[in-house]
């Protein structure tokens, strides 16, 4: 490096659909985050650069920085398309993309997602949590949980996902608290006894799942149903459809849960009624830890 | 009547939430239709003498005119809140609801909904079309299905509503094809097949819906699924869910679809997959008969 030192020894990125995160990682820590709304969601092909500047353009020298992302910053619509690599896979096993930059200090890798062709399904982010879950769990065998606007299971075997499915629960909770006829119907606050009872009806009688939304909105017309209520009963009603549909995944399996606090919170709560005892791993920690192991196989290959 | 004569002998009137449509009615028949978009979602309650007036102004005289409206004018948030009669209940028996106006030409009559206790469900404009169709059909035991934003399953005896389920099959048509992540492998077009399928798929294993919706994107991602082909899939599976959830509807029974053509299409298509052949009437021709079977009670009670 020549001249001015940077502040950081690489920089870790996480670049989703709605946020951008980036890390100034030193010594093997994140010495400072900065965030900004500007997701891939909302940007062109030449906005990523400049977005990306305005966040980390404190933490660079006058050399070339190494910068590791994630997430949907790789997809078609995003910066660079990264490919995706087919199940069974080691979450960080394929090529990494690298977009074109203007500013040639920059030397971006942008991380591979995972594709599994039968039932099709798709990921991009959440391998990277799920090695950085593995390098701090080497030898998990079993089933990994990553709740969230699209939530995934994944099985994993000798430090490889063997399959995974998708599920849209939390893009469809969004979508009908606060856009269908339900977002007159419910509040903030929570009711747990409300979400638990819910889950269990979703999961002993899923089927019923399309009449019993609806059945939320009436009884808040007629039957004096809370907002509270209507909102943990509507969360309960999806995880729950979520897991009868995920059953496979957890039946009798070693469950960990990756993801925010909340969100976790209400699926150990759902899967402990089904008898399951799910440990629990930070979104961010594991996405921290899944960005350093990739930044080390790059290491390790230019070498 | 003094002065003027009037155009319509009396006007039929269906407010819903997004749309206001108007009938001048004379000898029995429609003889000119008003529409305009201030549906009662947009209108506070002194909005909607003004935007009535501004549709059929044109058919007033100089006295009183027999107004008689439908649907979603009747809600809390509505003109003038009707009351939900409980059922077992003919569709229209219920006391309809007089709205306060400020020009005295107009008498106007606010339909009343229907409300279940248990599982908790009401009603609101269905029982209109209902009450039509039962007028053309005085004899009909079985059951209706009326698709639509909120698709109502109803069990018909002895001219009552004896039960009825209300599913957002269409509502989540709509959120999910226009504001999920689905919208992007989505297009216009319909693909028959992939829409029996689907359904078939749905009714099968509804307990595995929520893993199945984005499977859609993955395909279209990675295995080349047409947007015509995804569309109708997302149907296809919805209407699915919503028949295996409706089974205790329709299973060995006499069913009748009111809608749409292209809607009651869907329906019928996926019931006779079931082995059902439902008989089909227009939505307009049951709303324009149970609005003037309304009327008619209404002349019964204040001759």
């Amino acid at each position: 490096m020549t001249g001015e030192a940077a502040y950081a020894d690489w920089i870790a990125v996480d670049w989703g659909t709605t946020n951008l995160r980036a890390w100034a990682m030193r010594d093997g820590r994140p010495v400072a985050e900065a965030t900004s709304d500007k997701g891939m969601g909302v940007l062109d092909r030449a906005d990523f650069e400049p977005a990306l500047l305005e966040l980390i353009d404190p933490w660079l020298g006058q050399g070339r920085m190494s910068i590791v992302a994630c997430g949907m910053v790789g997809s078609r619509q995003g910066w660079v398309e990264a490919p995706y690599a087919a199940v069974p896979a080691r979450p960080l096993g394929a090529d990494m993309a690298t977009p074109t930059v203007s500013d040639s200090r920059l030397d971006i890798r942008v991380i591979a997602g995972l594709k599994q062709a039968s039932p099709a399904d798709v990921m991009r982010g959440e391998e990277t949590q799920i090695a950085g879950f593995l390098s701090a769990n080497p030898a998990f065998d079993g089933v990994l949980c990553l709740p969230g606007t699209h939530s995934k299971w994944a099985q994993i075997s000798a430090g490889e996902v063997v399959s995974f499915r998708t599920f849209m629960t939390g893009e469809m909770f969004s979508l009908l608290s606060k856009r269908s006829v339900l977002r007159l119907s419910v509040t903030e606050g929570w009711d747990a006894d409300a979400f638990v009872d819910a889950v269990s009806d979703a999961m002993s009688r899923p089927e019923a799942l399309a009449a019993k939304l609806f059945t939320l909105r009436a009884e808040s017309l007629i039957a004096g149903l809370t907002g509270a209520a209507a909102l943990s009963r509507l969360s309960g009603l999806l995880i729950g459809a979520e897991l009868a549909a995920a059953r496979p995944y957890w039946l009798g399996q070693n469950v960990a849960l990756i993801g925010a606090e909340r969100l976790t919170d209400a699926y150990a709560t759902a899967l402990k009624v089904q008898g399951l005892d799910p440990i629990r791993a930070d979104a961010t920690d594991a996405t921290l830890a899944g960005l350093a192991a990739a930044r080390a196989l790059i290491m390790e290959t230019t070498e």
